[in-house]
């Protein structure tokens, strides 16, 4: 049952080696982060801290950033507390338990490390001076670094394509053609959007993985205005050829997608991926066509969720 | 009326589909941008708000800044009264009616979120202390933002392209060419820079959008050290070759221009879009030659809006 | 008098135009810049600040600091004083004269705007606190606009080349090369260095100046770790065969230099530019071979000047 | 005896030159630094401070900006000692011996350089007004220094490509393999990433040093998710063909790695270099296969270590 021996065989090195995996395995998750663990290391070596940082949600870089903060006042305040709270002017005035200090101590830390320095509070004496001169250093050094990852996240430059929730086997010229759209979601330009598509599938005879490369009728479009639908002519030569759903779901087939374009704001390329699964393949429909309107200004408005929809043909 | 079925007809994918507006339509606007506005995902995921920022104009940013230090600190002021003025040591001194009382708790709260701290009022208890602590950390991480962003903005690399204010149709070698100058605004170089002009146009049988590329005499030049006049050349396989003037505002063509260069400050690629409509053609019209003069001290100097004169020929 | 009807005339838009120019012009300067000066859009739009701060003498980046930083402080010490110096807390029991107070106020000023804000000096009053707010925002967002500055500085990434100072021609295979060698003068790599080299020179028939492309050995090199002799040979089709040096200097010769290279540290594309005229060519000579010493620890050692060496051959 | 005089002797220019050393030399060094000191133009003209400070090691780093910290802080203490401790009010509060006065001074130089300002020491009159409003002012510049560093440190993209300690000969095919491995360290991704190899080796009859290109069997993979063996197949084309160990070592044989690739959270271009010496060779050896195992959220993982992993076949 050589299915694979036909013309168009361009086994791809996918760097995925093409192990025979017990369980079904997706390579791509859906926001196109590839799915491997390194590890071997150590923690420490396996992570790219300032990768980590600018790639992390928003609310999780928030919530470090807040802990953080009061965990190094908290450390401060120890080290004040410790040196005696009798070395820090202004504090007595505000009188209370030991635990008031501790807080009024807690206080001054934060005005320091922030180089607020009020000064109703200050450091009296060597010890407690020092320690206050270098939690303001710290202080403006982990600023300096708050900076750095806050520009990293926002300059760094992204493609938000955004891909249609199912990949179907449309009517296609004379036979059939497999299909997906994609648009950009944001308000700036992609330029120069390239597109390739890879089918991996488990070799029934093998047992192996396979990567092929699959023909596009359109592999390059200058703006993508509107959107782009991105598809493979099925013809003879193609891998997909006389396969049906059943078959690809069975031999676990993952289509792989790569979109590479330069970001026209920041003059820089940028790459996208998605996968589709065989569970998100509909065969036998077509997409409906979108519809921009003409505003009065003469602006052409397309809403982008409307690539999604399709209409079944059975 | 086959118009279309001559030899150069390199139908373009520019993302725009092929689709018949009813009304005439701009494809891109006179800045270079897109006249496409998306939308379907909510504001916040069709904008990239970092994008907006160091595009918006110099005046909107400075006005967005002021304003949110002006609300930034309301607020503040808001939470610190209703902690209670008493919690303010200095405060009283300032004495006076409760606006008075109101405005002492705003210019602290600036001075807080500035990290200035002059330190003459100052928080008393715990309430007063943590909003204190929580404004001069959201001041750091404001102000880191706002660093990123005015960075952001000026290291853009940007191609500050002047293009001419017309479009001709000059006499060229034996016939006609389609001509437009341009230069670069700013006092430092562009480089390997190449250019594409695109035609869209109506094709009067389908009544859909024809997009068709134009070939052009010198595509690429090292440097553009004075101007460049890009000509494409109206031969008998040019797609504009006999057409007048009123035929192309009737199918409402549109010039699309687009430049690639690299910026010698950054070594980074830039872009630079344009587009003329028929109404910016002027036929049988040919450009002044610019006149660079030669300073005493070997320096040549021209005037860059030079490159919009021209003188007709009717 | 046909001398550029040769093969190899492979005619360069460099952008400078082919104009006669009376005098003798210099395109490049010797440092690389393009010998242009743009005007007609005034000097805001003609300039890029943000290029000139950059691309600035560090001297002149810091007077220029220093200069606004009491420039600043002396236009907000006559706001404070025309507020009155009795809204000033603390700065009577610094009494003294009139003057004495401004400058009270200047300091106060230069303890505002650094968001130092010692507070023995502080504001009394709303008018006197609402500059002060001001003064604070403007001093927050000017260190933005400086820190972007600096950074952008430090950061651009350059190619450090080092040029001969001289452009020999020597005995080469059976004949004679134009030859001239770079280096790189930092402590980082430049990798794949790619070089061209334009010759530029008056045509003594239409006295127009011509671009002429010079064909060389070896146009790239994986590392530049040593040095790199650059290599023109004049055969018979090169536009310099059986020019003497008196013809170059006569037709006002221009060697154009243009090195692209990838800066390791940055990873990203740099340009290094230069030019040698007539008076620069040295007949008959040769490069003396550098000296790579092989230190005791295994490294090469070389000093970087020895590419100007060369001995003549009369 | 004519060992290079085979067919693809693909002569490189590394620009490395072709001289003859007299002790063994070490063209890379193995964290992948060019080995070459270059000097002839002072400390300060042959370095590249920025880059200095952007790859030293973090600890240095540290170190450096500490050290910085205190020394500026005790010039500031001596400036404000020879003005008088009598011009800065609350000192005297402080009481103490002359030393104790010094260290006074020393803190309120730290608050004032890092603008902290308590202000329970504060300048009083021009001199010491003078002298804190120019440290306030060096303070700012510095951090923002520091921020540039620091953020140039951590966006620098880099490739941090792991290398297999050992090269191997293996049975490949009906031959032998010249084979090592790769994989990415760090939990990113890598993608297009290509890979060349140069041999050099001391030319017997010349004495000279030759550099030679070794062909690949694979040159480019789109990702590198697991690992990438990257192979020279040794035929009777290679330079290495029927080259023994002992041979390759008395040659002074050095491979030359060079991968490029586009870290994915970028979008930009990386470089990573590495070289084996004959020693790092083994014969007749072959790597043990990676086993990535299949996690319950059907993630691989993989130990990057394992790429070290062969076993010998004698």
């Amino acid at each position: 049952m050589a299915i694979f021996t036909h013309k168009q065989k361009d086994e791809l090195e996918l760097g995925f080696g093409s192990k025979n995996y017990k369980n079904p395995v997706r390579f791509l998750n859906k926001d196109g982060s590839v799915n491997v663990r390194r590890t071997g290391l150590g923690w420490i070596n396996n992570t790219d801290i300032y990768h980590s940082l600018i790639s992390a949600s928003l609310l999780k870089l928030i919530l470090l950033i807040i802990s953080s903060y009061i965990l190094i006042n908290i450390f401060f305040a120890f080290v004040y507390y410790s040196i005696g709270a009798s070395h820090f002017g202004g504090l007595e005035a505000e009188t209370g338990s030991e635990f008031q200090k501790f807080m009024g101590l807690f206080f001054f830390s934060a005005q320091t490390i922030t180089t607020l320095g009020y000064g109703h509070i200050y450091p009296i004496g060597n010890a407690a001076s020092i320690a206050a001169a270098v939690e303001s250093l710290l202080g403006l050094l982990s600023f300096a670094l708050a900076t750095g990852v806050l520009y990293g996240r926002f300059s760094r430059p992204k493609a938000h394509v955004l891909y249609s929730e199912n990949i179907l086997i449309s009517p296609y010229k004379d036979g059939k053609g497999l299909m997906f759209r994609i648009t950009n979601k944001k308000q700036y330009e992609l330029i120069e959007s390239e597109a390739s598509v890879t089918m991996t599938i488990t070799n029934p005879e093998s047992n192996k993985r396979e990567f092929l490369n699959l023909k596009l009728e359109i592999r390059h479009v200058n703006f993508m205005a509107l959107s782009w639908t991105i598809v493979h002519h099925i013809t003879e030569e193609s891998p997909l050829y006389g396969l049906t759903q059943q078959q690809l779901a069975e031999r676990d087939v993952e289509f792989i997608i790569l979109i590479k374009a330069i970001n026209d704001t920041y003059s820089q390329g940028v790459n996208s991926r998605h996968s589709y699964k065989a569970h998100e393949l509909v065969e036998n429909a077509k997409f409906k066509p979108l519809s921009p309107e003409s505003t009065k200004r003469g602006t052409l408005k397309i809403s982008v969720t409307d690539i999604h929809l399709y209409e079944s043909l059975n």
